[in-house]
């Protein structure tokens, strides 16, 4: 499975946005209650805070436009480090916005994986 | 000492572009044989071929820049995952290059940290 960590990076990846895209408060099934995220260095833990941050990001609509993504295995227990850089728009807003974000996803243990690590951080320049 | 997580991250951050900028090939020192680097999305494995890619960069004077720098412990076995992003000039060009790296360090056993996964990516835009 491991040999594969790049195509799950992908999926999940793809995932990750549509549904951030759609509807972010179904990100919650993503996380978990030891679940880490920093997003633009404030930190929170666990899912209920996690979802609770980004549902209350100052923006209604929003589209993420993934530009890159590398994968890594992250350790013995199966976990994946992958990094994104992409741009996103908010809003009325014409300007993309730089990003880039890392997730360590782990195994859960049912075949699947759960978002440990979360790091989002925009890009000025 | 995972308390210090942020505190590691950052030390270890100072360390590694300020050794990248001075003599990169000193960077030996900070990997093992199970290291990887995905440098601009090619991955190399292993300290020797990660240094000789280091090396091999086509540039001689380089100068790291950090912009900001994140951190979480990234699982129980005492592992920090880093995120930096940066901007980086390299011999006379007076135009900096922005940049995000990401890195894992694990604890090596005798005190102190050797990074298991490296990430680098420029951002253009």
């Amino acid at each position: 499975i491991m040999a594969d960590y790049s195509g799950i990076a992908q999926q999940f990846t793809q995932f990750y946005y549509t549904t951030f895209d759609e509807n972010r408060s179904n990100l919650a099934a993503l996380y978990r209650d030891h679940s880490m995220l920093t997003f633009e260095s404030a930190s929170v833990q666990g899912t209920s805070a996690i979802v609770q941050k980004l549902v209350d990001l100052p923006f209604e609509k929003v589209k993420h436009q993934v530009q890159t993504l590398d994968a890594q295995p992250s350790s013995g227990e199966g976990g994946i480090i992958v990094m994104v850089t992409g741009a996103l728009m908010v809003d009325e807003e014409e300007r993309p916005m730089n990003y880039t974000q890392v997730f360590q996803l782990l195994p859960d243990g049912a075949g699947s994986y759960f978002v440990f690590n979360d790091m989002f951080k925009l890009i000025y320049g």
